[in-house]
């Protein structure tokens, strides 16, 4: 009922937004809210969190530090590489799970509440039927980060030059980078960003603990694991974990039951091997990217070269009879998307596109679903 | 109707417990279970993620560093000092807003789904009425922390003595820290720790920033804004966090509707002020103490101390006019409840037990609801 009520909005939307350019913004934002707060509450048969992997390791008093600044009189065990993940499963379920991955500097709440305040993809896609995994990246948010090594700099015991890198962005650096305009805050013609949300978006902003990863890049593992776990799951990352879903799958494609890679840093077309693109081959994957993508990011990143890129990936997976395509919304005539689609003022918009390859691609009959084994990812058999 | 079931089966659980140290620890689990998930769907009428406060800070190219490992070229803003907060608000609205701040070295996950994989406090307040906010703790989760001078040091800019204490909590601290055994695995009789699930909790740790914070802890400011946005709220605290509702009613009471402080650190009694005293004295507050508080903690920290403490702060604020009060389970019979209250194995006792304190001293009626100006912590007016 809301999906019809969504689409039938959408294409009025859609519709609009093809004149966007020329109108002001406030007016299709105006008509895009009216889908994007359904008033009907949210059901739900089940919703928590819970953890994915993690490693026990055992790390010195001074690796640990103390909670009042003293050393401590032990060294003992603490979990690390762990990933977070918060789920909802909608009581009217009618549909595959889905796992999202945010990018660089951001946690799962980028897939939240857009910085405008409107529904973000996260319950937007348990409002149509799909069971939907948020997690945070390992090394950030709630699945935190190993600081051994800092704290061994920090008493002497490593040089600096131990330190790994850390990073944020700055909002200056994002707003050319991501794409929302010629210079911080003003937003090119028709963009999709809604532009007074800027300084809420700063604040979705972290350090990015990337850097302290082990290689290889334990998110992979992560994500191919909570796929098998959910009984079988779409994997989509944005932009830093863009290509994650790829690795998961190449690491252990079992429970990945299709790839969307929303503006992945690269899709490294050219390097993969035969058997990665046999195995690719198996799984309906989708790329999607926003608009304005020759706009000068202002680093050495060139948002072309990417798209050739994951478009030469496409190519390779379906010559040996995959099924890989490209979602450009701007070939269909919706201009303006950023690198965040997901908080764009069309984010819903985009989000039924996705959804509607979902439904042609991986039908919910084709993914036999286990609730008892998902449940038993956030229980502990041993303690019931 | 969910609230009638819980408050016979916990009572019945409650008879339970009293001879819990007797009878083997999985009888009384499976019983609480019962309660704990119940099969009614969950009903939201809202549900989303916001930011309070925070500041734009102006920072240079060593300090963001950059997302390459180079040097970024300018400078530019990044937001510090924001706390992350979800919610939930029920359809059938029957309570005052509730806000729970965690402890050290955890997030938010720390009232969500318990190691054990039960039913958390945010969620059965959620179903018993209240809407429900659950903050990170600025510094750390999805609130982030500020890594300018960690930049500083590791670009040679800044010495290393600069870098200010991280820590995490080994398991093996924590297990007598939080008065779960006498050593590391081994639960005293009775305990209500779920006695398995010491892997899965330690998956929640993270590392703990709060040394690197301003002067003052403006995790204080933002749980009394907060308050303040729901339309006035009821805070608690956890441990690390447990003074924090009283520091943010001294900063600012209006939106501070009631207190709830399970087990603090310390209630600093000796030094309130009169003036201070006085603000609280207008404010409905519990304390909250598990069991087996004379337990050594391997630290110097003296639980039964803090209890007295704690009792201490409660009658200077009766003295003067007040109400608050102290809810130590253990003296009703309840027995071997640990540091970790919200994931024992009787939690949701617990629970019922602090929600019959807010019946009785924060009556909704009482608690004039004003959702428009809730919404509007989420969404950005300048957007609409």
């Amino acid at each position: 009922m809301i999906r019809k009520l969504s689409n039938a909005c959408c294409l009025a939307a859609s519709i609009t937004v093809l004149g966007l350019a020329t109108v002001p913004r406030p007016a299709a934002a105006q008509r895009l809210e009216q889908v994007e707060k359904p008033t009907e509450p949210l059901v739900l048969a089940d919703r928590g969190s819970f953890f994915v992997d993690g490693r026990s390791v055992k790390q010195s008093p001074a690796e640990l530090s103390s909670i009042f600044g003293r050393p401590l009189a032990n060294d003992g065990h603490v979990t690390v590489d762990q990933m977070y993940v918060e789920y909802m499963v909608p009581a009217q379920r009618a549909g595959v799970p889905v796992v999202m991955l945010h990018g660089g500097t951001l946690t799962g709440k980028g897939f939240d509440t857009t910085p405008d305040g409107r529904m973000g993809w996260y319950e937007y896609f348990v409002r149509h039927g799909h069971p939907t995994y948020i997690a945070d990246q390992i090394s950030r948010g709630r699945s935190g980060v190993d600081i051994a090594t800092y704290n061994d700099v920090r008493l002497g015991r490593k040089p600096v030059s131990a330190l790994p890198n850390a990073f944020r962005e700055s909002d200056e650096y994002n707003w050319k980078l991501f794409r929302m305009g010629p210079a911080n805050g003003v937003t090119f013609p028709g963009s999709q960003f809604p532009a007074g949300a800027g300084a809420e978006l700063s604040k979705q902003g972290v350090a990015d603990f990337n850097p302290m990863l082990p290689s290889p890049n334990p998110n992979a593992r992560a994500m191919a694991d909570l796929a098998r776990q959910t009984g079988g799951a779409i994997l989509m990352g944005h932009s830093e974990a863009g290509g994650i879903p790829i690795d998961a799958a190449l690491t252990d494609p079992s429970g990945v039951r299709g790839i969307i890679e929303v503006e992945p840093g690269a899709c490294d077309a050219d390097k993969r091997t035969h058997a990665q693109i046999a195995t690719l081959a198996h799984i309906p994957t989708l790329m999607v990217f926003g608009d304005h993508l020759d706009a000068p990011t202002g680093t050495a990143l060139d948002w072309t070269k990417v798209y050739a890129d994951c478009n030469r990936l496409i190519g390779r997976i379906n010559a040996v009879g995959g099924k890989a395509s490209m979602l450009h919304p701007a070939d269909l005539g919706i201009r303006g998307n950023t690198h965040l689609l997901m908080m764009d003022r069309n984010s819903l918009q985009i989000a039924d596109l996705i959804l509607a390859w979902i439904d042609r691609n991986v039908p919910s009959s084709a993914t036999p679903q286990n609730p008892d084994q998902r449940a038993s990812v956030a229980r502990q058999p041993a303690q019931r």
